[in-house]
C-alpha cells in the first residue's frame, strides 16, 4: 500500500468555466487498486463528476446563477466582489473522493471529472490529487 | 491495511426512488477500521446520508423537483429527455466517503446511506464500493 | 501506512451556527502524508469547505434559508418540527475527504473546513475523523 500527492495546475480563461481533467488524473494514477482524492485549493471553484455534453454543461452555468441568484444583494461582497462564486462552490463541493480500479479512474461510460471554475479568469488554479492504494 | 473492492447491483421501479443500501454495505465491510469510498456509476443518481423517515424520503423529492424546475427549457434535453435528472445529481453527488468501526459503517443514530435513483426504472445500477484498512 | 479514528465533539449555542473546526483537526493529524474523512454523525448538520470571512458565512445562512423555503409544507414536520434541517443538510453534505500534506489539512490559503449546525442548539455534536497515510 503506497500514498502519493500530486498537483495538477490550471489556468482558466472565462468568469465560469468547465474544465474536464479526468484524462489529466487518469495520467498519473499509479496504482491498481484504490481510492483518490480530487480537492480544489479555491474556494471559489468546484470538482464535480457528471456528463460531458456541451448542452447539460450550460444547463449546468444557468442552474448555478438561478440559485444563487444576482437579484440579493450579499454581504461578502463588501470584502470582495464575488458572494456569488462562493456561494456556488458552497452548493456543489471543493472535492471528490473516487474509486480506482485497474488503474484508472472506475467511472461508468457517460461520467467525467470536472474542475469548474467559478470566479475566473485565474492562473495557476491547484487541484490537489492524492492517491492511496495498491 | 487493505484494499478490497466490490459492485453492488440495483434495480430500480420508478423514476424517482430512494433505496437505502446501509445494511447491503455493511454486509460488504472486511475491515475493522479504515474508510469506504461509495461511488454511483451514473450520472442520473446520487448517494446521501441523511434519515429514513418517509415523510423526509418525500420531502427531498419535492425539494429537488422544486430546485430544478420544470418550467425552465433545458439544453441537454434536445440530445436526451434528462437534464433535469443529471441537474439533481449535480446539486447532490454522486460519492461518499465514509468511515468506518468495529467493522460497520460509523453512522450516527439517525442517518442511513441512500441511492437516489433520478432517471428511473433501470436495471443494473452499479454501485462501486472502495474498502482500505486493517 | 497506518489508519487512525478520532471523534471530535462540539457544543452549538444557536439554531444556525457555522464553526471553523480546521486547528481543531490539525492538533490531531498524525501522519505526515494521506487523507482524512471528516463526517458529522448527525442528519442536521453538514461538513463544508470554504472561506472564514463574516459576511460569507452570514451569505450562506441566508442561501440555505432562501433555497429551503419556509413557505411551503413539508412532511418530515409531522414527526419532528426539522425538515428544513433535515434538507438543507441534504444538500450540502455530512461529509468531507481531504488530503494531508507536511502533517497538515492540505488547504489553500482561503481555505477553512466548518461544522454547520442546523438545528441547534445542540450538546455533544459528534465529528467522525478518519485518517490514512504515513
Amino acid at each position: 500500500m503506497t500514498v502519493n500527492s500530486y498537483f495538477l495546475k490550471i489556468d482558466t480563461n472565462k468568469n465560469f468555466e468547465i474544465i474536464d481533467i479526468t484524462s489529466r488524473i487518469n495520467e498519473l494514477i499509479d496504482v491498481e487498486e484504490g481510492i483518490i482524492s480530487i480537492f480544489s485549493r479555491h474556494s471559489t471553484s468546484a470538482i464535480v463528476v457528471n456528463e460531458n455534453e456541451s448542452g447539460l454543461l450550460r444547463d449546468m452555468e444557468f442552474t448555478l446563477d438561478n440559485l444563487i441568484d444576482d437579484k440579493y444583494t450579499y454581504d461578502h461582497d463588501r470584502i470582495d466582489d464575488n458572494a456569488r462564486s462562493h456561494l456556488k462552490s458552497f452548493l456543489l463541493s471543493s472535492s471528490e473522493c473516487l474509486p480506482i480500479r485497474n488503474g484508472r479512474l472506475d467511472l461508468g461510460t457517460w461520467q467525467s471529472v470536472f474542475f469548474i471554475e467559478l470566479d475566473g479568469p485565474r492562473h495557476n488554479r491547484t487541484i490537489s490529487l492524492t492517491i492511496i492504494g495498491e
